[in-house]
């Protein structure tokens, strides 16, 4: 994605990988410079591309944990 | 976005809502009439229109879970 800046802060945990190398992973990502922000997401290897993803602040991390733990999983 | 059709089998939670009364939802949806999804995505009020977001299968969600569990929330 031409223009966007950003930088891994902190690589918290991968969700899954698929058969061509592309990891869904859960990540702390400063976009263009701003406060980081915590973002779930598939990657290329290498984290070369990204696809798509969502950014979520910390009450929406605890409340999305919430509701999975509610969940019968 | 046309051309594509779902349906909201399972309203699962609503991880958090904007002033502008979009809300962050974990949702099963089925896509074009497919298997149906995990899928955590924005939404405007009812449902009208929809944002970003990422499905997950049963697998993924479990491990997001077992991520959100040993983080320091």
């Amino acid at each position: 994605m031409a223009g966007i800046k950003y930088e891994i802060e902190e690589q918290i945990g991968v969700v899954s990988e698929s058969s061509k190398g592309w990891t869904k992973e859960l990540n702390l990502i400063s976009w263009n410079e701003r406060e980081a922000k915590y973002d779930l997401r598939d990657w290329a290897p290498e984290h070369e591309k990204m696809g798509k993803g969502i950014t979520m602040s910390r009450e929406e991390l605890k409340k999305l944990r919430d509701i999975l733990n509610d969940m019968d999983l």
